[in-house]
């Protein structure tokens, strides 16, 4: 078997109120996760990989399933999160919008590749009202984007023919970054950042 | 649990000489790593899938791994050939060459999304030397669409300021369709790819 790098969990990962065995929990079960695939881990495996006995786990999730809808909303908030700040905290109009949109999506899925991986790949592995929560978090991520082309066209800096296909090949090329980054990549997260920013300015005619 | 919509097989999805039974099996294979993953699938579920017994699969394949390591093969080799011909079979320089490749790759990883997901999604579970076999694959599809862009920059048709990086989002946009291209999709295949197509040659100054 090819050896699955796992990237570390830092403190930050899992924010908001939580006990400290919930998010124990949940890295554990992004570990799992990433080296089985979701339906091949059983809870026992997650309680184990957090040093916690399957009593343990029960009594902050009801199910694996329900740490993967946590773990999902909570990537996909995250992302939500960092996209919205980059176009309300970046002055200079949409092409500097962009630019900074484009280099944090594209650093957090390299940086968070592991995450992102799980995130993006097991999203059929969710139970119903899970999968609408998150879709609906993808749905405005992909808005925040289109609306800032939108006002690129709409000024003059940028052309774009399709709207919403150069939307989702934007959000597709730093989703996809998750699928190949690992710590032996050349390029930091940052650096991949900047130079993804450049190719998507292009794709917008302002390269 | 969230529908996952399986392409057809068609009868040249697994060409090569091989026996229609081994061909059943690998289409019973992919429907069985998408519905469940690798991880979860047991030989059983394949043979169950392919209205075979254990014991006949394991005429054709020693494993569910080597199930695998033919599928990821196979699709690797197809799309090689594709952007290679893509290239070979294309006049009027890296302009017309690299639109062609995009076109053809994009549509691919549409047209075959539940293989493609497979592909470019299960290959940590390869043993090390299908693995090999396959990053050789990998390495060779993206050399082709470094060499068409080094081309393109030589004769001026194109501008890059990395082409590594450049070559690596090109194959990266394509194959990130197989994640999210579904039977409900409103564009067809050759209509993305048309549209990848154009935001490809932007990206590298040609729009």
């Amino acid at each position: 078997m090819c050896t699955m790098t796992t990237a570390p969990h830092p403190a930050d990962q899992w924010p908001g109120e939580r006990p400290e065995a919930a998010r124990r929990l949940l890295s554990a079960a992004v570990d799992s996760f990433a080296q089985r695939g979701f339906h091949a881990t059983t809870t026992r495996d997650i309680a184990t990989q957090a040093g916690m006995s399957p009593a343990a786990l029960y009594i902050h999730y009801s199910s694996k399933a329900a740490l993967l809808a946590e773990i999902s909303r909570s990537g996909h908030a995250a992302t939500l999160a960092l996209v919205e700040q980059a176009v309300a905290g970046t002055e200079g109009g949409p092409r500097e919008q962009m630019r900074r949109l484009v280099e944090d999506f594209t650093a957090w899925h390299a940086r968070g590749h592991t995450v992102g991986r799980i995130v993006n790949y097991e999203l059929r592995a969710l139970p119903e009202e899970d999968f609408a929560v998150v879709a609906e978090l993808r749905r405005r991520i992909e808005d925040t984007v289109r609306l800032v082309i939108e006002a690129g066209v709409a000024d003059g800096s940028f052309t774009a023919t399709d709207i919403r296909t150069t939307a989702r090949a934007i959000t597709g090329l730093g989703i996809d970054v998750a699928r190949w980054y690992n710590d032996r990549s050349t390029e930091t997260p940052e650096q991949l950042g900047q130079r993804y920013g450049e190719l998507v300015l292009r794709m917008l005619g302002a390269g």
